[in-house]
Formats: structure tokens, sequence, C-alpha cells
């Protein structure tokens, strides 16, 4: 199942720039997301133009831009929008290859320590041959099992966490989907996307699994359809994919807002479907 | 069902002690085990009697030893020949209230943070008003999920590593079924205990759960029967159970032999039974 | 240096009972605290006095009041003159032996995992013999380093949580003293306080480590003066000192207010000072 | 100060396949460790050449090795004569930007959550702009305070257990470097190593930091001289640097032999020298 919708997604952020930082944010669609036809990044710091914004590509095609402002009022403001499904898959011909993705996205990273749940998900969930199966499961105890509570979790939380407290929210949920995966020896990995049909309106974020040599994507909170999903960054987890993070100096962010629509009609969504992502 | 069985138990410990240490023991039998008609503790430093052994009791019953040491190889050694149940329950008439107790032992501890893995437990075990059913479900549970195994666990571990890495030794066992219990609104205990028929033989923990107004142990490990268990010292956790501390000064274990025997045939058990422990 | 002042300390609570519910409360002064020359407890549901408030006495002075309540508005309200001192030390005649409360307060305890960071206190504050020397050291420290930062914890904290974060509150000050001092082997518990001077008003946290045969009250935040406390309830940690918890049934906290006044001037608190609290 | 040494490296690994299992080994030097003039890498299953042995390179120049094998005795030899630096530093060409690598670097990881600790860092540490005096100040406190005491860690610990507990081994050493410079703002990286000089002879793994446009190489455990390691493979901690791991199957490992040498004198290592490593 393709992504054909064409899907228009803005994102404007405000930050109170303290002291002169080093911002790095991730808010713009990947190259892999599909082709905009209209797409503009406007950076402002007290309403003129921030003096250097470097984009810098990732191996996944996605798009990075490094902000280096002033003290003052930052506005960042994203537009795009994305005519028709590019390639499948997030990774460009010159990207890292599948056999060395495959044993990167099996590693434990920050938020999902796969090496410390391995007991609880091989009793749980098997380590059979049958990863859709597998997946499948995986995503639908989560479902079952885990509250989603806004509030309940912190930055620091990982998918362990998410497992005891039984609460989290979309980062929780696919922490915990990509741990208990990788624990039983699937490789998966974290995509923040823009999801139009999420409501409250937000960034959002899922699980992409690797089964019969493709990426099929997974949300477990089923908030929002796969279909029309687009990707904006691709990574082990949430470390890799903050929409905003500084490096130096100090800045608060004070105002955020996001939208995501399709034309057309919102499609449904069926969790036994298998669904590629651009 | 009560304890009848006439039990025989050993413990010698060797220590060097390379500075002038100061040693906490809980070795010795709690006085609600049962009537000792034999009973002796020695404890020498190179072969003379060590210059200062005090005993202080806790609120339960237990008698914990502690023993100032100057350098050299300080060895302790004790039997008991305990002949028939004392009261039933470690409280003596003047400990805690019951109701007091109660509280306490619904509380989170160092080992059991129960408070963390509300969720989980709600989820799997629910919160219903048939206590005994859930503690046996706990029990259950962690028999079938969690592998026994040496070596395992660290004495930093808790009830939450073991649950997600799936392995562990007595104390664990005991950990995780407090913390279920506690998590789901059961008061528990962590006890430990000489073990006729465990083997190999050393000191063993179990846990008991609060339970229509009675302590009732169980043991998901299942390798001892409970009715012959002989009680050292209750507490919220391993922490509040070691056999040897070292309070001030070094000292290293170098032998420790354990043994613990029943007369007659030893008990089978059914875990399907209640057991009380006296 | 010993309290004197008269104190008068209130506090009011409103909780919407959602279904019938068994709670705790710990939030009367502990007998040790002082004469209370006018005291009052009140607790209503929906206007009408509560169907069940049972007090129970914990081990060291500390009065816990359990209310079976219906489903309602649920409001407790307390208030307390406290006319002078009274014995020092919370642990009443028929307590547990100091010995045996040494011990205890050396133990790891939930929020207070002195095991696990040994390495790190033994080498910042030393395991000589100066006591109070190192207590003051760990208390300057926690000043020095930590952030009080309220919001920036968590109820699932623990003293590694707040040392590595750098922020916290007076609850987390309390823990993070308690795991050091335990940790280079002082004896140290948590005390739940009313506590004149601190603004804003809430409930407050301090520690006390065990020096020289005595209980010493520490504050490494600084708020309030020592002398002025009122002791609620003595524990391990906040585990054992949470002003109100569900035990069953199903209660959410609507309004707080606490008030606590020294009668003339609030003495002022001079952190190189010895105090005890009675 | 650059790497001129002809250095010599062996590893022979012998497993036990229990059953049909994929392995994957990264023992093998990065082609920018240097020339090797001779190489050799054997696998062998009960004596017979492995029926498949896959390399693929990863962006930074390793190589890695991915082996499936049916039950039996597995050993895997791998020799080098490495006889000149290559470039410096292990991105080839086509690696991922300096840019990129920079962000990515910064992230916190499995074993070096560095958001986590950024309170202790930043206080201990500072953030300012001396970056070189930082990363030699980190190297010195960890050298200072961490004991290396082989055993005292486990797979599953991270760089805050290693500042907690105070001791670990190289792997803990060095993310505990890492770690605290991520979070003092300076970009770190693992780097699993052959090691020169070592004793007792073993894998080794030091740290890298980005400092002036550069990755300069530290080693907290002061253990091997800087200037003749040998690069296996670079990454964020020790998930993506193990020596070997199994994917799917089972199989132990039951003998490891490593040994590096350096043709000539061992050169001495000065802790207060920037070094880069090939």
């Amino acid at each position: 199942m393709s992504t054909e919708a064409i899907r228009t997604v803005t994102c404007d952020l405000t930050f109170q720039v303290e002291e002169a930082a080093e911002l790095v944010f991730q808010v713009v669609a990947a190259q892999s997301a599909g082709w905009a036809d209209e797409e503009s990044l406007a950076v402002l710091v007290d309403g003129e133009p921030a003096s250097s914004v470097t984009e810098i590509g990732d191996p996944y095609g996605a798009r990075i831009h490094i902000i280096q402002a002033e003290a003052g009022r930052l506005s960042l403001s994203y537009r795009a929008r994305i005519e028709a499904a590019g390639q499948n898959g997030p990774t460009g011909a010159d990207g890292p290859s599948a056999a060395y993705e495959r044993q990167v996205y099996l590693r434990p990273s920050r938020y999902c320590p796969s090496d410390h749940l391995i007991g609880f998900a091989a009793a749980q969930f098997g380590t059979g041959q049958h990863v859709g199966a597998r997946v499948a499961a995986i995503t639908r105890w989560i479902r079952q099992r885990i509250g989603y509570v806004p509030g309940s979790s912190t930055v620091h939380d990982s998918a362990e966490d998410t497992l005891l407290t039984g609460m989290g929210t979309c980062r929780d949920f696919a922490h915990l989907g990509i741990a208990l995966c990788r624990a039983t020896g699937i490789p998966a990995r974290f995509v923040a996307v823009y999801a139009p049909g999420l409501s409250p309106m937000d960034f959002h974020a899922v699980f992409e699994a690797f089964q019969d040599g493709r990426w099929n994507v997974y949300d477990a909170t089923g908030l929002a359809p796969r279909s029309s999903l687009v990707r904006i960054i691709t990574g082990r987890d949430a470390a890799d994919a903050a929409f905003a993070a500084t490096i130096s100096g100090s800045a608060n962010l004070e105002a955020i807002d996001v939208s995501a629509t399709v034309e057309g009609n919102l499609p449904t969504d069926d969790s036994s479907l298998i669904v590629e992502m651009a």
C-alpha cells in the first residue's frame, strides 16, 4: 500500500532566545516523503532573516537545519505541499546499505534499551520466524496495555518506563514497539512525522519494522491513518528525531503550531494491513 | 496449615577481617520460628571469642548480632534444633500493630519499587477483591516467566530488572512477587529463611502476602516445601534481610556453609495450598 | 539547640472521591513534636462526618489516619497549636531501640538507593570518623550543586536522579542527603514537617543524621529555620511519609492548603549549628 | 601527533554454535587504521570454511562480518600487519558530513544517557568555550574517581552506573567520558580498538571528542599508549561496537585470544598531549 495523497503540512515555532544560541531543527519533510511542489522555510529573529541557516542532509534523506541566532524572538515558519509519494523508503541510493541498516536497528538505543528486556519480550512474544505476526502482536499488545495519557511521561523516560507504568504518549508507544521488536530480533526504527487526522494536532511519532526486506510502518496509538503520514526524520529513537534542540546558548520554546491535512477524504486505516511509508 | 516438623539448621561463615570492622549478622532463627531446644552461636576471631557481640531484637522477633572484630580470621558458627512451631506469625505481642504493618508493607522499597510498576501489574493481574487468587496468579506467572539462573543478577537489581530480563535467583523471585502484590494493593514482605530440601543448600528467600488478616507464605521458585521453612528475618526486601553486612572497616567473606534438615520425611508442597509460616 | 517556639499549623485538603475509597493521611503533628494545647481534626464527606476514621500510631510517635470514604467530596481539616517542645527525638520509650534504628537507617530504601552510590559518595566525601563534618559537607554540597526547581522531578525520582539531573524540590534534597549519608556509613532518615517561614507555604521535608548518639536535623534547601519545624512523620524516605495516599478505590486531590506560623519572630538559622528536632 | 608505528594484531575466537546461528563480528581493523600489508580472516565451522561470510562496510570505514553458521564449533581467526597510518580519521570521503556527525555524537545513546546527567556535568565541568580543557578535565576526573575493577560491571550498565558505583572497566570508562562530554556540549564517540601494551591483553575501548574540527582520542584508563591504537569500529557507544553478537540461533563464546604488538619500542603516552587516531 503506497502513499498517494496530496498533503499539506505547516509548522510554526516561536522561541525566545535569551542569549546567542545554536539551534537545530528537524521539521521539514524528508526528501523521500514525496515531491514538494510548494515548500518554504523562513527563519526570522526579531523580524529579520536569521544570519545563519545551514541545511545538512542525513544519510536517510532528511534535512536538518542549524541556526545561529542572536538574542531575540526567533520564529520558524515551514510550509509544504507534497504532491505525490517519492521513492519508497527513506534511504536514497547513496545511503547506508540495507544490510548495514538492519544491523544498526537491531541495536539498543537510549530510549529503546532492548538488551535489557529480551527476557520479557521473548517470553511474551516468542522469537520464532513469523516476523509480521510478531510485530502485529507487539503493536496490538501495546494498544491494549498502554494508556495514552498526555503528560504522563517525561523526556527522560525509556520504553522500560512505559512498559512498567503502563502510560505514555506517541513517542513512548513508538519506543516500546521498537524495543520489543529489537528484543525479539526484528530491526525497528523511530520516525517523526506529520500526521493528517491527528487530534489534537501536533508532531507525531511512529515506528518501522524490517520485514521481508522492507520497512513497514506501525502505530500502536492508532491515532492517525498510516497511509497519509509525512516522514520528517528517521532514527534509532527520539534522540535522533527531536523537532528542536538547543546546542549552545539559551532559548525557550514559546509557541508551537503544527498542521497537516490531506486533500480529499482522510483515508481509513486497518491495523491488519501492511503499510509502507515513503 | 502450620509448621510441625523438628528442623535442624546450621550456618558457618568465615571472614577475613582486613581492618577492624563492625559486622552485622542476621542468621539465627527468629523467636517465632519455634522453640529451640538446642541452640548455639559462637563467634571467634583467630580462634578466640570475639570481644564484642551484641544481640538486638527487631520488632518482629528476629535477633540481629552486631560484632566488633579486630583484624584476623573471623568465624561464626550457628546451630539450632527447633522443636515445634512457636506462635504463628513473626510479630510478638509488643510488635507493631497489624494495621500499621499493613500500611508499611504496601509501600515501595529499594528492591520492590511497586509505585513504578502499578500500570503493568494492574493490567496483568487486576486489582479486584480476590486477594488470594491474585497472589496465586502472581506467583504462578513468576514461576512460568522468570528463569531461575544463578549468577544472572546482581545485588543492585530490583524487581523491575527481574521482570524485564526474565532471570534471577530466589531473592529476585521474592522481590518480584512482593512488588507485583503491592502494586495491586496487597501488602507483601520479604522473609529470609532456612529451607530444608533446598538444593544446592544455601540461605533462601520467600515472600509473604497479607490475606484475610494473615500473612501467608509464597515461593515462586518452588524449590523447597514451605511448611518446613525456618524464619530468620522479615522485612521490606533484601535490604532488611542480608545475612551479613559490613558497617565499617573491611572484611571479606571467605567461606559459607549452610544446612537445614527436617526430621523424618521432607514434606511435599502443593502450590495451591495456603501456608502460614511461624 | 532545642525547639522552644509556640507554633500553629493547619492543613486543609479536599478530595473528590470517585468511588468508595480507603485513604491514608499523615498530616497531624507527631506526639513528640510538643504538647498540643489545641488540636482538631475533622473529616467530612459531602458535609457529613466520615463514617470511619481510624488512628494508628507508628513506632516513632506519629499518628496515621485511615479513612473509609464513600464517593463524594471529602474534606480534611487539621489545626494544632503546639505549646512547647516535647521530649527530644521522635522515639518514645517503647519504640525501637536506638541500636536497631541505627541499623535500619543505614539500609538503602526506595528513593535513597545508597548501596548503588557508595563509590561516588566515598570518593566525594570520604568515610572517615568525623561524622558531623561529613554530614555538613554533604548538606553544603547539595545546596551548592542542586537547583531548587519546582516541577523538575516526579514522584518516581530517586536520589540518583537528583544527583544526575542537578534539580529537585525539598523531597529530592532530603533524599539525596540521606542517600549520601548512608553511603558513607551515617544512618539517616526522612522527616515530613510543617515549616514556619517556608515560602511558598506547603508541606516540607528535611532529613536527620545520627551523630554522637542523637538525630540531628539538616535541610539542604535552607528554606526554613530548623528550630521551628513541626515533625509530622519519620521514615526511610518519602515512601513512608506521604501526606495522603489512596489504598483502594479512586480519589483525586482537588485542593490543598497548608499553613505554619510561629509566635513572635521567626528564628534565624545558621547552617553551621547542630539542631535537634523534637 | 599521528600514528606511525607498524602494528600487528590478531584475534582468535571460538564459539560453540548450539543451533544454526547468524553471528556478527566486528574485529577487523578499520580501513582508516592504516595500510594492511598482510591481512587474513578465516572462519571455520568444525574445521571447514563457513558456508556464508558477508562483509559489509559501515559509513566510517569499518568492516563488519556476518556469518551464517550451522551447529558446530566455529573458529574465527584474524591477523593483520598494519604498515602505516592511513588517512586521519575514520571517515572516508563518502561518509557522513562532519556537520552531521557532530549532531549525531551530541545525542544521548544507550550507555551514554547524556540528557539525564546534564545537571551534574554542567556543575562539575562547566559548559564554557574551552573544549580541550574540558575534555582533559573530564578524563582526569574519571581517572581519579573511577576504579578500574574487572568484573565490577555488567553489559547492561550505563555511564550513570559507572559514575555512581565508582567502578568499571575500559568500556565503562569510555562511556562515562562520552556521556560527560556530550552533556557539556562536546560531541563524543566510542571506539573499539586493538591496544598494543595493554595488560592483560584484550580488546580495548577509548573515546574520541570533537575539538577544533578534529576527533581527538582520550583514554581515562591510561592503560595503553594512544598513538599505537588500531581502530576497529566507531560508534555511539558499546551498542555499536561489540566484537561479536548473535543475531539469531544460539552460540556460546568458548575462547578468546587477542594480541596487539608494535614494532620496536612501545611509545609512551603523555596525557596532556592531543592525539588523533587514524
